[in-house]
């Protein structure tokens, strides 16, 4: 993620920025803007901008005229309620503004949120840099054999070595094609004047799917955190789970009171179905409970008995 | 539009606040924040919050790593580029929030566009103030005879009176029985200790449509103008025509240059059909064209002839 | 609710034509089509047109070429699965389409539902009918006491009648001034020839809001159920759960897999916050454990209870 | 785009079904129903479901009992009038069902217009197939000199060869890998049973920009007709343009009369922003204009005088 010298100086100018504002501000927040948060090998996240606050919600729940805010115990009060009873337009009062670098078949899960706005850099117009993830050991998972769309155990060895050589080495191989094939390097200088360069829209289809890009994404906080908590969960893919964990911090940064709102009542909740419920009661009552007869599946029995803390 | 002591105070306290941000900041929109702008009898705007500026659409544009601006002209006539060919993301980059007061029946209109936030103030929870729109004398329009949803001349004399006693006498009637049937007054002080109260939840459906309600409201740039470009226009209805038009001039105090662009490319643009650019054609290459047999109705035609500059 | 013969002729025409498709096609649904479920006294509901069935769930979510469809207890297992894992982006593959005849006050709190294509009768084009919404007897509820935004019980007596008086007597004259000031019938009949009418776009503003309007409502299933999910919940107003109660008889009838799901996993799910979920688990555990010290303020204690089947 | 038998029987089973129906029917679109209609080298659509039609159009912007349709050239005028005045909520009563099959740098272009639902085909959960688009030898075009985003003249000879060359051998090679890497083959075989294969949703992140992916995609025709203004468009990408130009045939197939009128007030219509309309009606009132002083840039200048026919 190495920035060329005007990029730092951009970033510079932007953070050494003061103006006076009679609009609400969040200190902590302020904090960190600009400021890229390095995820994954070359990608990043940095707010760009924001507005509202914890008491945007409270204000646009009782339409005030004011800041709408009364003890702070009492907004806090009303946060958990809002969150609790699935109210959602008072959070859509609040918005974020990210500027994320992110690998393409990241960009491709996370452009599925549709409630947001996104305007990404383009490749039919510019060069794409010489950027692509290549996982860290760590991460190089065989398929999970119980998950189809999981990991299992991480590689290693031979077999994790050689995952590693073809990742590097195709995308490394696509790459220069690209570039051969545009006739024009990463600075936009011809390379061979003799020859015309394919167009950079028809180029572009021969990088691979860990090529970086990235975009400016701006959402509401209701929509922010539909996001976090479809792709801050354990069965998110790791590579985008690394972003919503970042902004997870953002989010507790901005808005402390929606922020542990959302931690109580979604990250950490769970939901019982009907039958669930049922099940739960009948424990409760001291009866004895097994799978057989409740209408559950195997897989949701053990789901259940995981949340009520009976098994690993 | 008279609002309580403890309104006043609130607004106060919200203009005098004065904070430090690296936010981007619009000195002409913050010196109209929080400010209400009357309009009709006791409606108003206000604008609450804002995010971005003008550089902040070029920003998302080029997808910069600082404020993403050039020379001044070169912004422009970027920002006029985007806004001639129809770009709409980078015009989402920025956020607005009003807070409104208008009658009912110009809020089932506004409601329609949906693609923004809204928290209205609820007559389930609370009780609605004493607050009717009623027309100015010269907006008491008979019904057009040419247009079936349009206006025709001024009502006067008796008529106009009349009108203008059946208006206020059933606002206040209902409004009257609205009060009797919850048994409490706007302050929420019960009336009658010895009686019941109707559920506010149906007390309020004998409230008539020209009751004031208020809400916040908060959309995109793109969507503002997207509303503007319905609601400024000379065929909207004149109740809500007056709340885009103060719009417009907070649009062209946050973002002139968009602003600018909007005028030229949106309100002041004409569309012709491929049938109308046909015939301008023609008589621009000094043809006598008639109606007959260019396949546009009269009433096309007519439209044509006026935007070409041929009719009154 | 009574139908002009025009309007009679046009069910009768519209029930009595067939035709030949390869489409999916559900024959409980089709029994429904254009009937309208009276509601209310003078509502309704009726499906126009609907696109998709159970199987276009299952088709969209193995991206098949065909139906998608394997045994059908595979098919409800997967229409489970999707609807526990809140998936949201099968259920959207299929659309439904509503007339629905309602008060204004109740298409008010409906439109919030923002992911839906309407159309409304329009007031400004066309005079609205003399219907208006007078709650039964054993609705006319007073304010709840303990909730703001509730009802308590019935009144009853001189209360009621009073109640009953007022809204019936104020819905009346603001009619009749209505069409007085209009100069028109609702047969679009000019009453005095001698006087010019307001324009209907101003006179609707004396109505009151318990008249009716409508609307063709068109929506998908996911969003569907998001308005069931909240309209059909025992706090919903009386006025909008009687459509949401026959909606959920319709969605019974065209897509019965994902409306048994549905009603397991949503209508009669809960969700336990992080703090509820640990409660839970200590009283199985055998643990006691009372409100003091667990968080929970006492209205989610006692709603927490409630949920577990240890008090009423 | 070669089907599987199980594919083609799949695909015959939902063809040769027929259904008895009381919903709007279009006969010429129910022939193209379920048929892939091919596009580049192995990408298609194929129309699976539709809902609504023409009249669907005139009997919800008539709120009508029935199908709401008078003469039908009252329907087509009305429907016209509609399109000519940006009225879009009537267009939004019909829905369309398509399966595409399309690269995936077209897919990252089509699904930027959020108002649609898509099911894509996972590679969290499912292996690829061997598919890639190899552009035909007439499109492989250099990099337009004046147009940043933009193709110029065809590539020819060696230069043409060695992009294909690239292209083929590049997808080959990370396809190959992809496979290797998984340690199955297409069907899911296990091809070497003493490795562990990686994780499919990491081993996807190898694959090149045009490997072919697909999806079920369903919109509105209003938005579909939003779709189709940008991508049917001279400026559009040649790659996502083939799509759009076969949809347009399946819009005249489905909705004849908004088809007509879309042709006519949209892909055949001009804007022209007030300095342009100024400068129309000058030279219709035979005054000579040229560029300088009109504050038009050259670029516009150029455009206007394309447009009305005076210039190439």
């Amino acid at each position: 993620m190495a920035l060329t010298d005007a990029q730092q100086q951009e970033l510079a100018e932007a953070k050494a920025a003061r103006f006076e504002t009679r609009r609400p501000t969040v200190p902590a927040l302020e904090a960190m803007l600009f400021e890229p948060i390095p995820l994954l090998d070359h990608g990043f996240i940095r707010v760009i901008d924001y507005m509202g606050d914890d008491s945007a919600v409270v204000q646009a729940a009782r339409v005030s005229y004011g800041r709408g805010t009364k003890a702070v115990s009492e907004d806090r009060g009303l946060i958990r309620y809002l969150m609790r009873h699935w109210h959602s337009t008072p959070f859509e009062m609040c918005e974020i503004k990210f500027h994320v670098k992110l690998p393409i078949f990241v960009a491709r899960q996370w452009i599925r949120h549709r409630m947001a706005n996104v305007n990404e850099y383009s490749a039919r117009y510019s060069v794409m840099d010489r950027e692509f993830y290549i996982p860290a050991p760590e991460q190089l998972a065989a398929q999970s054999a119980s998950n189809r769309q999981g990991r299992g155990e991480v590689l290693a060895g031979e077999d994790a070595a050689r995952v590693m050589d073809l990742l590097r080495q195709d995308a490394t191989t696509a790459y220069d094609h690209y570039i051969e094939m545009l006739n024009e390097d990463e600075s936009g200088a011809v390379m061979d004047p003799g020859r015309q360069g394919l167009a950079r829209e028809l180029a572009r289809m021969n990088l691979t799917l860990n090529t970086y890009t990235q975009w400016y994404w701006k959402t509401d906080l209701h929509n922010l955190m539909n996001f976090l908590r479809l792709r801050a969960d354990a069965h998110a893919q790791y590579e985008i789970r690394v972003y919503a964990e970042a902004m997870l911090r953002v989010l507790e940064a901005w808005v402390p009171a929606v922020s542990e709102a959302f931690r109580d009542y979604r990250l950490g909740a769970v939901t019982l179905s009907a039958q669930m419920l049922d099940i739960t009661r009948r424990l409760l009552a001291g009866e004895a409970v097994d799978q057989a007869g409740t209408g559950l599946s195997k897989r949701e029995w053990r789901e259940l008995m995981v949340m009520l803390g009976r098994e690993a």
